[in-house]
């Protein structure tokens, strides 16, 4: 899968993955409305705005870049309906012909991450009939219960031809209180870091490994040691944009022909059309200002990585 | 709310939490057939039959032990007709009276632990009108990220008089792998330990805080230390039973006057009737199995916490 990943990577010129995490407050007025008067003030009113919302996104967005990444848990607050607005939405980014990172960030003991894998990257079993419930192509993974809660996801992967992304340093203010903490003298990241190198050694797809790594853009030199540590694995970078990452601080995630790292940007894109700069796009034209917004962030990519 | 789980452990004198942790090979024939024949060998039959099997067990334990532990993953598995069955077995154990500990093991920067957090134990507005989505009572959570992601499901805590269980040390067997390395000559797990104690120091509710722990019960001699370091958390113990750990393992996460921890099992109670101990129940009585397995837990736990 990954190669997939790149391959597109390059066709696009767009190291890039549009954060598609909703909140009701980034859509415009009218898609709310058309939303309530069908369904009402409801759970299934927000997840049919959220819906319509992305779509126009995904619409304004598919050529640009190689993937998205929906982030759950923005659905999953709106219950039932809004998971089925994920799918839905990971659907239609599929029609669309984008690879989806679902930003999932599961892990449990071994015998329940399987059944997360199953329901995210593999397949379940219904008497003889066989369904693949969510169906992404990639899912974010948390590393804290140790290899058995992490290689279902890996054995998924294989059998399914997908890819993970475990989280290794993350982009939050306080990701540092356990991540940073020093273990025979190196912090914990590096040595999560060393095992996603690990992990990753025998499902190696092209050049790089279907297990992949989350660093944030936040933390530019711990990305240098992790580009290092693990040099088979393509680093997903979440924190460029509102986070606060900027261009040149994602320098260090890239190797030198430019792979390596797929940036992520969500309210930056998504919500672009309530920034001062693509304020003049409105509410109406809220999707042609993402598509603007992803432009600009190709650009800065790009001159950051042409010094 | 934990006051409200310790006053249902002394009435019960079952300090017990039963998994509902449907796989479909726990389910008996009877009801997989009556599901597959209404739903067919889908997503959907699939997700009837683990309502229906929920139901049977709920109805037959529901006045032995004050609480029941759904992890999602065994849901999620099937997709969205998966999770409508979560959802609907959260709300009949609530009719039963029951209080439901979600093990949803979330956990992700600060705005997005924000929409967990409001998904599973708080409220969602929509418009004018606001919603309880998941509603469970409590839901456990992932601290690798650190205090930030961790927050927000205190404030849901605070604001909907909820609790969480925050991972610290997990029963599966390579939980060491990150969770025992020495930091300044102290292993990892003792200090997610020293922040469950800080994290709670402001949501006391009677004796305990709502901000409670994961210890697994197949590493009694660190549950031994963290009951020091969380003298105010309540220690959620997985890892009895199918995983191994039995009654005497269970004396160190306990406080001398019996309260301080609830043991989770799973397996091992929901599909008793397919062990050799109480294969006599036969298929049909598979609930009755449950009943009396709950019932020999409850023996095992009060003969080793009476020496």
């Amino acid at each position: 899968m990954i190669s997939r990943l790149n391959e597109r990577i390059l066709a696009t010129g767009a190291p890039i993955v549009v954060g598609l995490d909703p909140m009701l407050g980034f859509i415009p007025g009218q898609i709310i409305e058309n939303a309530f008067a069908q369904y009402g003030e409801t759970l299934e009113g927000a997840a049919e705005a959220v819906w319509q919302f992305n779509r126009g996104i995904v619409d304004a967005v598919c050529d640009l870049v190689p993937a998205v990444k929906p982030q759950i848990a923005m659905y999953e607050q709106f219950g039932i309906p809004g998971l089925a607005a994920f799918s839905r939405t990971l659907d239609y980014c599929h029609e669309k012909g984008l690879l989806v990172i679902g930003d999932v960030k599961r892990g449990d003991i071994g015998s329940t991450s399987a059944a997360y894998a199953a329901g995210h990257l593999g397949k379940v079993k219904v008497g003889n009939h066989v369904f693949a419930p969510f169906d992404e192509d990639f899912a974010t993974v948390n590393p804290y219960l140790g290899s058995d809660g992490v290689k279902p996801f890996i054995d998924a992967c294989k059998e399914n031809g997908k890819g993970i992304f475990v989280l290794v340093k993350t982009s939050n203010p306080s990701s540092g209180e356990f991540q940073d903490r020093l273990i025979d003298g190196k912090p914990l990241y590096e040595l999560v870091g060393k095992m996603v190198d690990e992990w990753g050694a025998d499902c190696m797809d092209g050049d790089f490994s279907d297990v992949g790594a989350v660093v944030g853009a936040t933390y530019p030199e711990m990305g240098r040691v992790l580009r290092n540590i693990m040099p088979k694995a393509c680093i997903l970078v979440p924190g460029y944009g509102a986070q606060g990452g900027s261009g040149k601080d994602l320098i260090p995630f890239f190797r030198k022909d430019g792979l390596g790292a797929i940036v992520n940007s969500s309210r930056g894109i998504i919500a672009a059309w309530k920034q001062e700069k693509y304020a003049a796009y409105g509410a109406e034209a809220y999707a042609d200002a993402s598509r603007a917004a992803v432009i600009a962030m190709r650009e800065d990519i790009q001159n950051a990585l042409s010094l």
